[in-house]
């Protein structure tokens, strides 16, 4: 039973094959392939949108790359504290944007709102040299917190970043839960909500190893070919990184996946629910749960071999612990932590 | 006919097999699983030596992330101009480096030499606070050019760059195809030999994507781990990079594909040696050929297929290509080459 | 009447004293000279420590110089969000360190508590590749805010940040407004209150163009000589930085300026805070204040001449402005701001 | 006798006027105040063209400011292995362009040639992501070597640049110098012979601490003052800088010490010339000398107090030495030296 994290278990069946497949003999490599040829086409399709795409083998990887395209080393990228950039990558975004500040905006179940980047934009004065100048706003979708930003919380959001000339990217390490969780079309849940620059995640979500960044402007990809082969990714053999993002796309895997453990997570939370002390610190929008457990529930299912993480430390006799669903989850394992959970 | 890189081949069988194996169930991510540490294990073994391993997923970033661990900023690295680090990077170890220098020092056959270090470190004062400070030396193994270090040469570098304070890095990118030309065992190539830290290849010798940066001196390994999740090059599904290269070192396929490959160069070096006009530029100890042919033999070539790269402009009515054999170059192919750069 | 900063008035008449006799003859350069070993001397004397002393031109280049060399690239910094080191320095810290972040912690009157250091550092775990590294944490003294830290309001910081290995520094742009407001020795206020490093502010202060970096532990220095170097800040005519601060010292010139500049802050507090509608928005300690003025009024010292910054935009009828006295403000202008102020 | 270099005398007695008339009342900061206006309309007049002009303090922070400004962290700068931003600034220029390299170009005399330049970009192919891309040519004037180059020799370098998408920085530490000797107006030195931008010394000149970095197209300026900013070279009293450049160039002080410097080095030329076993290495143009003296003339030299650089080791019973002409060295130290020396 580990619901520690979705990058805890391996890559879908289909992705294995296209291995297998996008084996066979020699092809150019740094990108220029048929794959990698492919999965541009098949990204501007699925975006409806004319796009620039580069595969790139982690999340940090492309968040980093993408806001270091967006940002000057003076600029500031405003976001939440709970974001994937500020909370779990080291610094990436610093070390990649030679510098760049990332600069907080509060706001409730994991998503900024408009009044919080008000508010932060306030200290930072444009084109006084002795601000950090805002560049950027990089939002989670799905958040850190399991959450979901609606259509209209992403366009309020890009409104005001438009507005103050500022670039919307959008973490989506998630996305395609959050696109299960919302209904609506890639289109609809990017450009059209005015995302400048997606990180579309694959690894979470069924692949090895494979993320893209997708530039919705051309323009905007600037020298972000250089930053990508400077900081060691560009892979030589990228045909197998396209090759697992098309086995994703192609038959609408990822879809699939994604609604597979966003519901599993339901499951989990309608199964915890009416247990006594149970309390969920944010709404289930997504593959994650964030839950208040009592201490000796926890140790118990410690003790019966279920691995998750503490999110906190224990507080009046509970414990906020995180429990992550993924495509490959067992439903036994679910139903099992459910009955373990129960069994007073 | 592709000749061009020996990453334009793909994966090995047993590296696909490995993939599957690895595929079952969840583990640990971020390299906590029990692939990374039987790698740990493996390796140590292998090289007769306690190593402190870590995988990557290109050489680009097992360079420079080794590279950026032995300097500091103001830091210089002593190198040949023709070391990938130099010629085909991008700046990588300037930029994970936060702007170490890379110092140039010639020598033939793509090889540093004692005396040219010493003439490089002539004009850096140690101390002297206006000066970069020599702090590393980088070795390719195989070079660039296709040749290998005798461990003599190695030896004498290790040696001068000892007696500097400078740490050994050894670029082993083809660390297989000098080894297969060596005949010696990883620990006499490397550690023994005084190299300090070797950028373990697998990805041009049968893997997908995977490298090792193996320190064999604990203490030098510092901040890398910082490092490498910094620059986006923790990956989360770590054990299936670890199941690559466990897949080459076990049952020894990385020295059967090295051993392959550069028995193709030697096959294909034989059938060219006496056409009229050939030269070659270097000795062929790996799987890399560096030859001049008649600007009509490479036209007649490419026409019929053959897919290599110009290593400079035609002069003299010749030009010098590069021909490089993979592990899975299919024999046929390095027949049929040679027959049509014999028929005049 | 200008009370924009404390950076508008010149020199005082020692220094430029100073710089006459200091340019007599032909001495060693970078810091090699006689001056610069005296002001060595002086400042241990001062603080009653045998400390490492490094002349710098600006304020921001002694914060962001010390603080880089304190912390790794993936390290971070706690300081409070109004510190100059956060709002005026447009990133110094994260381009001297290499991308290390600056991590905030609220606190009334612009100063960190020991509390707010604690739940900034929760989100940080030692050890953990995910996270930043908390290296440092840095404190203002006197504040932006025109306060000032007590003794033991210093020393509750450094206990906590010592419990946690983390090193203190202190910006002192207005170090000596500080003490002048304390009255205890430069040692009670710096090393013996746990400060591992101190920017010696002169400029501020009667210098043209003087700082210092001050460490109290030789050890601490690390690599600071080189990065003072690379970032183009070891000025060639060091013994004229050193003449500039030797003048402020010997003397006591330094404190002597210090305690006028906040004596007439003092006067103009005292002549402000009965007129109807003012409000003071921090106690006043040392040589600024920041206080909030009908609109009108406002309006009228503008177009009288005054010279000041508004701190925010107008709400409720009133503008908060912040006023600084300089060393070389003259006594009229605070009388005749204050007459002004008060006329209806 | 202190040959040492142009850095160990003080300031130009106009100089320390100049900051005692600056010094009066209040003005305001960073660059807004009247001196430094006045002095980007001198500058303007002076090169007969408009300009972007900033004030620093040190000729490190001049040069790469403005290198960086012209370079992105994946470009490469051409240069010569003699420049003081390769040999004497420890990485400035990498430090504050986030990791550009500096590639080396020979040429005789401390000069580059176009030929050398070509050699130098013919491994870096423009647009291939694998490599650092060519981003500007620096040139020194007066060189490190003592030498000058000819306007025709610039034109030739900057007509190369331009037909390469390159632009021209010049280093002119010693830009009065140079110009003293080629005896040509300040525009046909710089713009009008294709340099884009010049680093314009003060300080070696009879400034206390005063360099400006010129553009000569607004276009170029891009980030420059965030740059300046951000690496603490913004200069609070920034009046002072602009002070000691308005009292060099008002009253054409600085090529009158320039003339005095050069002619003094050629003084002390004539002096050594015919001593046996005297060998210059390089012409002498501008104020340094470069030249072999028999060891025991050396030392009997330093034994009666001269102060220079050797600037190699003793090889055949000669070494070496550099000697440098200051604006403020005594005629008496010249005189001396020449008879010391002669004296057998």
């Amino acid at each position: 039973m580990n619901f520690t994290s979705d990058n805890c278990y391996g890559a879908a069946a289909e992705v294995i094959d296209a291995f297998q497949t996008a084996n066979d003999g020699a092809a150019p490599s740094y990108g220029e392939d048929k794959l990698t040829a492919r999965l541009n086409a098949r990204m501007a399709e699925l975006f409806e949108h004319d796009v620039a795409m580069f595969p790139v083998v982690t999340g940090t990887a492309a968040n980093a790359l993408a806001l270091a395209t967006l940002t000057p080393p003076h600029g500031a990228i405003v976001c939440h504290p709970e974001a994937h950039i500020v909370a779990d990558e080291c610094g990436a975004p610093e070390f990649f944007s030679n510098g760049a500040r990332l600069v907080l905006a509060e706001g409730g179940d994991g998503k900024l709102t408009p009044a919080a980047i008000k508010q932060a934009l306030k200290r930072l004065q444009i084109g006084l040299v002795h601000h950090v100048q805002p560049a950027a706003v990089s939002i989670t979708q799905a958040t850190e917190c399991g959450t979901c930003y609606g259509l209209e919380e992403i366009f309020a959001i890009s409104g005001l970043a438009k507005s103050r000339g500022l670039k919307l990217h959008m973490d989506g390490a998630r996305f395609a839960n959050a696109l299960a969780y919302l209904g609506c079309s890639p289109a609809d849940a990017t450009w059209r909500a005015g995302v400048d620059v997606l990180s579309f995640g694959g690894t979470k979500n069924g692949a090895f190893c494979a993320e893209a960044v997708v530039f919705f402007d051309h323009a905007l990809v600037r020298d972000f070919e250089y930053r990508r082969k400077r900081s060691g990714h560009l892979v030589s053999k990228m045909r197998f990184v396209s090759a697992q993002l098309l086995a994703l796309i192609e038959g609408d895997i990822w879809l699939r996946n994604a609604r597979r453990s966003n519901a599993l997570a339901q499951t989990l939370a309608k199964g915890l629910r009416d247990i006594e002390g149970v309390e969920f610190a944010y709404p289930i929008d997504a593959n994650s749960l964030f839950v208040r457990l009592p201490d000796k529930t926890v140790a118990r299912l410690r003790d019966a071999g279920a691995d998750f993480l503490d999110w906190g430390p224990s507080e009046g006799g509970r414990t906020l612990i995180r429990l992550v669903c993924s495509f490959a989850t067992p439903e036994a394992d679910v139903d099992g932590f459910i009955e373990l959970a129960r069994s007073a």
